[in-house]
């Protein structure tokens, strides 16, 4: 079965999309440790990120890097913190959380619960950085 | 001044090495969240990670995935995790951490304190997953 990743990547789910090409996507989270927490996810479908081709892995992380880049630009924060945990979907995902503290990227906390309009608007915001 | 990772690098003070080449170092955490924590580093002394070039990312994340197959081979866990933070030493590193939940990867918890014994056996068993 698809994942739900995969199912976003179809547009068979809504997602706020913030960047896209033919091997990657990504997108905001919508549990979202802090405003600006954004998914960026492989268009293949596999879950570990240590089972991804030494290609695949370099072009996720340097597509990571044009979206860190495009936060840092448009979110108010350090510096753009980076985690890979994967206990829940089974799709490779890299969290790219904007940092003041360090518990802004610790998942055991409550997440935001975010509108669909606040959700457009931060992406919007995001996707003025690139 | 040299960041403590490159006085790591020069052999001007210890730390329990797990792997290294022309480009990049993996060495235990002296304060882990679990036991197998490793941090990964470019030589090059660069403070954020989205300042590396293409790459030197690239390279990194290839080297991290060998280190974390063998810690994955060696170090009882379900997965290694990865977390990017950067708030303290300015000197990128690459946290792999041997996940069981969640909570292995939370930051904001104490650390656990071993003994260089304990962290030269931990060192001397992940080795032997190259």
């Amino acid at each position: 079965m698809a994942t739900i990743f995969t199912k976003i990547i179809n547009r068979e789910i809504p997602a706020e999309i913030i960047a896209e090409d033919d091997n990657y996507i990504a997108f905001l989270d919508i549990m979202p440790l802090v405003k600006g927490h954004v998914l960026v996810v492989p268009k293949q479908e596999i879950d570990y990120i240590f089972d991804l081709d030494d290609t695949t892995l370099s072009g996720l992380n340097v597509f990571a890097k044009k979206v860190a880049q495009a936060i840092d630009k448009t979110i108010k924060c350090t510096r753009v913190g980076v985690a890979v945990i994967g206990l829940e979907v089974p799709h490779v995902h890299i969290h790219l959380v904007p940092l003041r503290t360090m518990d802004d990227i610790n998942f055991t906390r409550p997440k935001l619960k975010l509108s669909k309009e606040e959700l457009a608007e931060i992406g919007e915001t995001i996707r003025k950085g690139f």
